[in-house]
């Protein structure tokens, strides 16, 4: 199914005045206005293709109704968030999960919602059935030559899969790590895993990037091989100038201050992009500014300082992707909350008075320096938010939308109750 | 399968000169020693019936082989590790993962291998199949009657199989919670749980205690309705006297002193005992003591000193379970570490010279008390261990008989290679 | 010196017709705006006596100038304050740190600014140079009766000076605890500590309460003896209906949901009031709402939740203080910025629409709910907080004021660069 | 004062009979006796001059008696320490606590203890009373050019006087960063402290190294510019070969793999040292191995293996330094302690099969390798600690031949009950 422009206009028609009420209000205080808004228009972020089911935990899984059963249909399903919001213009594809049949067909299917392919992900952290080795003790690290071969000819085939679609980066995150004291060598475990990647590496398209997750812990609980941003830019840095470093906010020890590490990737010239969620303990998955919005802020800070400072373009410099999975709520719902949370951070980073910041913190007026911030954040932009949408032709309130106008209640009556979508 | 006596003799008599020359040398060093073996010998452990299978993560799971493929091969599996370790003479079911069709069989089975029915564990964290309701929002704190009834009546129908087992304790671990702001009325929710608490209390027969597990996240990642031992301790006194309030060691926020809250409900009367394992960063469940295993013997001082203070019998006063998941080991051989790991803590906490730290205590000498711990714990005990297994009829050296008569491989031969068992 | 209110009347008037016009359209959003106007104007924060001059860490402290050099000018502070936001009319004193000579005089004086005093605070941290015993290992815990006694007695004499200047009420914070195992025994220190707590709880008034607060760690490095909001339960409700416990933001685990705690300790009656501050690692005694604003307004929704749902008078019936340490900025601009933030939080909290709130938990609609808190969270209320403020007779812009009218130079030349307030 | 070696030979008679047999014990267990006997006898470890005094916290500091009032008498205790322990031959002294008037009368006082001077550590985190500058808003970050020069000279200063006293590096640790968003500029502070370190590296001697330490949090609770490992190795390739990365334990995030990144660390060739102490909570600076001590064993293992596929010499090739605090114990007994905690886990580190590690890994076997280190971590190594004390001239137990030679007695005596040293 899709949503129909008519339908999104017929909702927005009833929400237009006071819209524009409140459009005006806070316009009134942005000096940059249509920059503003062309930026916040420009600005995509790609859906994963795993997290348009229902997710779950170790401890069970309950999954909801109208789940798409094919690439076909989460290709719908983000064609329909894209409908809504139109930020939503780029799908990310998780091989084997979703691997393509035909990609001419699917390709055009993708352009006719709108859509274009973001970085492809691989995944050595489960046993395909029909593949001869096992990750149980990784893949890219393994001691066993014959699985990081598997392992990296997996990750060619992923560039291949890619290449045909479009996409111009392939994501590696690595589950490899050890649950146990002397379960690894953690040096032998880095250098084979630099070399597994160095061969992935020499398979990448001249225009192509690599990303490399880090993440601290889980599945395995006592090391992991890329761990951290530090870990991470090692190997970036050795592999070479197309190889950079992906941002997982909830891949992080308790407490890590992620805008600086965000501010000193960019200073590298190393950072990939992010994968966006929240999370209030480990790596929850949770939706994007539901636990802690001001760090979002934050990190959009330093992202629009530090992009500024180097020249780089807002919208296609840096990958945005969201990485969340929605165990309670409809995963459109959840998808929608997340765009419009990174759409209000992205705002609201916008409007910080950078001259006004430069100048306190010349003189290290920290009161000061907190006031500019906080005045930015504590702003109400969702009229800026929802004014961008209108311009691209998407609706003035994405979930309003999405219920008023019963897409779920649709979605089940085409594809059924009792749906599963592949993914975690 | 079973592993026979005279099979650990034999293996038991290649080692046995020099046992006798090690427990000799440390048994010198021990005024109390044979109070110590005493206790070692009468301390067992419980073996969860879903520990028995490889486990898993949300990312994957690795299954190994020869798995118990029913609950009588679960049973077989715990008598090899009691025929072995002489100290695993418990098994914990879990409902509906293993429920008894013939419950004298079943008894008969067990006793056959030395082994009694320990606490019995309810299961609201996941649908089944052929209920009604499901527990996507929460169980006995479930804004819906028809849920909460339903989770009740399961609890009761499990106090029922364990009468019929003999078992005198239920175990209730509730995933109940929230993962996002907003979802729940924590008021409301507290409110709630306790009401289904007492119906399940009411249905105990007078010689049944009902344990109340905590945790501080997973699988909810905002609240949980029993986070923490405060929140298990309000509960447990508002229902009564048979109440108590379990430890899972990895059930807690980062660096909290689990000692400390150990000490403090044997001191309200309200510590029902433990589930075991060892964690780096959340609840990992890894074997017992293959990461801090310092905090582990702290924990089992506070427990010696805390339970002679009461005049309790540190055998069967409080439940001593395992709670691991083996993931990437062969869960037999996780749990003989586990086990042993236990133990070698426990004899440490037994030979605490405890007249000399209380008389350092009373003094504030603080070097002196570190040093009378560090003694302890800095001795090695694995001797004493030995020893009281060898006088019980098990093995000098668990591990290395399990490995050494190839009771694994034995296992496949019996079961196949690849069986799964049921559980995480 | 003191504020005059024609200064700050000349700060509005220039600010006031910009100030009208995001009045306006902030109340019209508003349904109760009336109510909301008056229970933030009714809304006093207290101010603590230590928190007027420049804090430091245990690596140094940066001295600003014009500090106050005694009481009296700690009340000239305070009433600064409260003549530029008129929501800090209440003072905390802590002893020994600030014992009055005069309490006639005292309380004079800061009735003349609008002030009356707060919780007392005592301090049993800190060897005083006159007496006899040490706090090194600890005071009402203390192995030793003599030190106990004299913490006692210390706690019984912050009492009397409460009496003497109108306060109802003593905070017992307690560094009590240990650094290293085997220091102390966890329940000899609790029932030590208990003890003692019951002789301070007989010597206080009939209308007095006392408050007993938690804190993990520091300056105790392994354990604490009011380490948490269950063990602070514990003693407030063996001690008797005139106990309570106090919650200090930065006193908790990494990650720990503080929400949760405020909501059943309001459940249980037995919620004192906060310390107020704002903390990333640790007990970082930050401006509150400055690291995580979004935790403060969901602490704010528990409390006008679970208040209302007892009846109780938002203002009054709770403790609201302050507690921070101002390392780096003016302390009087910090704290302007911790009361606004406080009252924008508390804001947000009374527009939150609670009847749809509570129709969507009905329905488990996470999404929803999650929409309607954020709805109140997204809001601009500065304009409400101004307007309370506004009407109260302060400035519309507190900090705007303070630094417009050159209060901080105005005291440096009254007191001197180089002056150096008692506290942390 | 001094310990003569008679006295030391008149304890250690005492305990002779019964070392013999423990050390006979487990010598028999370790095929490269010899070997690891030499090793320990020649791993020194430096005390800072700064850890003789009692420390405190930024709640209040209790001091004991005896303490050192001279740069001299400091150098008599760590004499005190080294004739006792034949293991701490090596001071490392702070300026500006500790500025030698006389740098030959220095070197010879210290060598007639058999001391020689370790690292050079400077201090930019305090004000000095008589310098124009203030390191309120940081040092080499500062944003202000005459605060880095002042910070950058002294730091050259402190090099000048380390050459004067033999030393071979300087320890920077540096306290800069923010304590609120916005205070700074990342990317800024970055470049401005890697200038500024630029300039101290230049004026190193070629035979000298930079030791760069991290810190995740305080004193400032926002943002560290040096945080974390991995900035830190940024930096020092950024410096050049003869800048190196310093951990101190108790600088990381909870729950961070510290034994990972050392491995890491020397495989990049980029390992200072160590600034050993343990922690629970933050930077905590309690006794060595006395939180715990398994981990210190994993790291030394790392250290031990790392070094060795280097060709690196353990003793000499990397700065092995304490930095604790000593709160509540005897600083020297404390000190004692925790030389006796990296003894054992060196020695325990020591005896680990590798080669049956080696094989455990290559196959995967986890469980092996997990008894492997078990095996080594849980052997009784005291004796081989004693052994090699007493072979060097110290005590067969060090701390308690401290209490039973009456050393701080006679120190109060020489020097006095209230005597305060310079150090935090």
């Amino acid at each position: 199914m899709q949503v129909e422009k008519y339908k999104i206009d017929g909702f927005n028609n009833e929400l237009l005045a006071d819209h524009k009420r409140r459009f005006e209000f806070v316009a009134a205080d942005v000096a940059n206005i249509n920059d503003v808004l062309q930026k916040l228009e420009a600005f995509q972020i790609a859906i994963p293709s795993w997290a348009l089911g229902t997710g779950g935990t170790r401890f069970g899984r309950f999954s909801g109704g109208g789940e798409p059963r094919s690439l076909e249909e989460k290709i719908e399903d983000v064609g329909i968030l894209h409908a809504l919001n139109k930020s939503s213009g780029a799908i990310s594809l998780h091989i084997p999960w979703d691997i393509p049949q035909n990609h001419q067909a699917i390709k055009a299917l993708a352009a006719q919602h709108g859509l274009v392919f973001d970085a492809m992900n691989s995944n050595t952290f489960q046993d395909q059935t029909d593949a001869p080795e096992s990750y149980k003790f990784g893949s890219l690290q393994h001691v066993d030559k014959a699985v990081r071969d598997q392992a990296i000819a997996h990750n060619i085939e992923v560039i291949k899969q890619g290449v045909a679609l479009g996409s111009k980066s392939l994501t590696v995150w690595l589950a490899d790590g050890s649950s146990f004291p002397g379960q690894l060598n953690f040096r032998g475990a880095f250098e084979r895993t630099l070399d597994s990647l160095k061969q992935i590496y020499a398979a990448l398209p001249d225009d192509w990037k690599l990303y490399l997750e880090y993440k601290c812990y889980e599945p395995n609980f006592y090391s992991t091989t890329v761990a951290d941003w530090g870990q991470s830019l090692l190997y970036v840095t050795k592999l070479g100038p197309k190889a950079f470093t992906l941002v997982d906010l909830g891949h992080h020890l308790p407490n890590a201050n992620i805008e600086q590490i965000v501010s000193l990737l960019l200073m590298e010239g190393r950072l990939a992009g992010f994968h966006f969620n929240d999370s209030k303990y480990g790596d929850d998955d949770l939706t994007v500014g539901s636990i802690n919005p001001y760090q979002l802020f934050l990190i959009f800070n330093e992202l629009v300082e530090g992009m500024d400072a180097r020249g780089m373009n807002h919208a296609t410099d840096l990958g945005w992707m969201i990485d969340a999975s929605h165990n309670l709520k409809d995963p459109i719902e959840d998808l929608l909350q997340s765009v419009q949370a990174i759409q209000i951070a992205y705002a609201q980073a916008l409007i910080v008075d950078k001259a006004a910041l430069q100048a306190a913190q010349k003189v290290s007026d920290v009161a000061l320096a907190q006031e500019i911030l906080q005045k930015a954040y504590r702003t109400d932009v969702r009229a800026l938010v929802s004014e961008a949408s209108l311009r691209a032709g998407g609706a003035i309130d994405p979930i309003g939308a999405y219920r008023s106008l019963k897409v779920r209640e649709n979605l089940i009556k085409e594809r059924g109750e009792k749906t599963v979508a592949t993914g975690l």
